[in-house]
């Protein structure tokens, strides 16, 4: 009755009528206990034989929350202290395998902390592990090991414990009290979206300007026309012309950009995987190309990273 | 060898150095028959005892799209023929609950085809799954049910065979020759990203202005300061006032927008998950105020969805 109430409440709070099916969800095994709900759909754990049976909703926000403030608290406290950390260096520019063969005697050398790779979209996580009896004693495992792992990779490592490019970008703006703005036009969005997925973007980020018609980047972005006839908008100044036009438009302090061809077809005279993308700041301006692969989603988050990361060091080393 | 030969191919195209490491890609286990590579990672099938082992690398695109040129080809070769039809309906507006109890006697009467539902972001899909020995025959088995709940569905489905909304206002702009444009704040780019995910997005979509800070609706979306002060950015008025900025700023026929509190903190007087969504076409100009839920991905998520159907739904009655 307690779940069925909740439900109740949350229809209530949406201002929505709530159908009867909806309190099917309510409905229990016996000698379940009820998990407390994120949304409408229920989860629960059974004990029997000293073993636990849990099972959470396949919705991927309400399983995360129940994850979180409910199951991993009660399973840490079951398994009776001891510590598992982990720590992750973000690699950008380098393959999983090339990473790999920069630290492989490190690699085959430890076992606490353990060292994986993690690899997607145009960058590599290299996660250290180290089990201990607590927590200090586990970071004090991976320390060393995360500083060889970092002299080794030198420049590709982005430094500090980022969770994201997005993050590594955005601490050193909001340290210098700075924003950026971005013009996009392969990616779509896409960079303004992984700018915005972490709460606090808005100390940073001003906006994006996503110019995905030729002559949107004209009008809205400001790239001259000479530019888009010759050498065409796929182009290294074309990039160039839309990082200045983001930081003029939004009066940014940072500006990037990512132009391409995300396919499936070529696109003035410029092959599928194409990439260029650009970053300006304090009156520098930069542009690189970079090669892309895979389907239309991978080659845009190819984009997406390079463009951040482009922007990310041009503030390092203006 | 063939392996090793198209892993350093792509490494050559790509004018990156090819990691000696890369080259363990190629080994396969002893009588497996590799199956045509897409990157680097490798898949093979080993047929023993007349069964298949099907191996395919953990990385999305390429597993993707071996499966779609290899496995599943030769899975139907195999199973003989006959067909497994599916046909989706998409559902804006009704929860999964609500639409599943406008056509439950349907549900409940139905074996081929079978009807099932998959929910999330603001929308559930309805999914008409038939078999027969011939793709004909299982298409015929579909209609009448389909006709029928669409009939029960009315204005709730989306009408038309459609992978998702973008495709659904994609097609009806494409017919008129007419463009969109959007102007998102909340959203952060995600509006563009959903509009260009799918390719041949040119030919409708202009672009977007991802206006995040207040300042930048002012400066770049043309939003008037006075409706920034009051009622404020978070608002039917603001979302209105996007939707025309869009459609001015990229000289497009239709305008959409949205505004709104991704959280985790509430903004300017208005709630966690509040959304305001905007469009304008031809001199009309509408906005609606939709309730978010979930965690901040999925308030965007539903925030996208709306903005996408109520500018699909002011293209069909202007």
């Amino acid at each position: 009755e307690r779940l069925a109430d909740a439900i109740r409440d949350i229809f209530h709070r949406l201002q929505r009528e709530m159908p009867e099916a909806n309190l099917k969800q309510a409905d229990l095994p016996r000698g379940a206990m009820p998990i407390e709900p994120e949304g409408t759909a229920p989860g629960f754990i059974i004990e029997a034989d000293g073993k636990l049976l849990i099972a959470l909703p396949g919705v991927p926000w309400e399983m995360k929350a129940m994850l979180g403030k409910t199951v991993i608290p009660l399973l840490s406290e079951r398994a009776g202290g001891g510590a598992l950390v982990s720590s992750e260096i973000y690699v950008v520019g380098l393959g999983e395998s090339a990473t790999h063969e920069k630290i492989a005697d490190l690699v085959a050398a430890q076992t606490n902390p353990s060292i994986a790779f993690l690899a997607g979209r145009g960058q590599v996580r290299v996660r250290l592990t180290a089990r201990a009896s607590t927590r200090e004693e586990a970071e004090a495992l991976i320390a060393p090991v995360e500083a060889d792992v970092r002299a080794l990779l030198g420049d590709w490592a982005v430094p500090g414990a980022v969770d994201s490019l997005a993050e590594a970008l955005g601490a050193i703006l909001v340290e210098r009290g700075e924003t950026v703005a971005a013009a996009e036009s392969l990616t779509g969005g896409l960079i303004a979206a992984e700018l915005t997925r972490a709460e606090g973007a808005s100390r940073f980020f001003a906006g994006s300007l996503v110019t995905y018609s030729t002559e949107a980047k004209h009008r809205v972005a400001g790239v001259a026309r000479s530019l888009l006839e010759e050498p065409g908008p796929v182009s290294e100044d074309v990039a160039r012309a839309l990082a200045e036009g983001a930081a003029r438009s939004f009066d940014a302090d940072l500006g990037i950009s990512a132009t391409g061809v995300a396919g499936p077809a070529e696109q003035g005279g410029q092959p599928v995987g194409a990439i260029f993308v650009g970053a300006c700041y304090r009156g520098r301006v930069e542009a690189r190309r970079i090669r892309g692969y895979g389907d239309r989603s991978h080659t845009k988050a190819i984009a997406v990273t390079y463009a951040i990361d482009l922007g990310r060091r041009l503030l390092l080393h203006p």
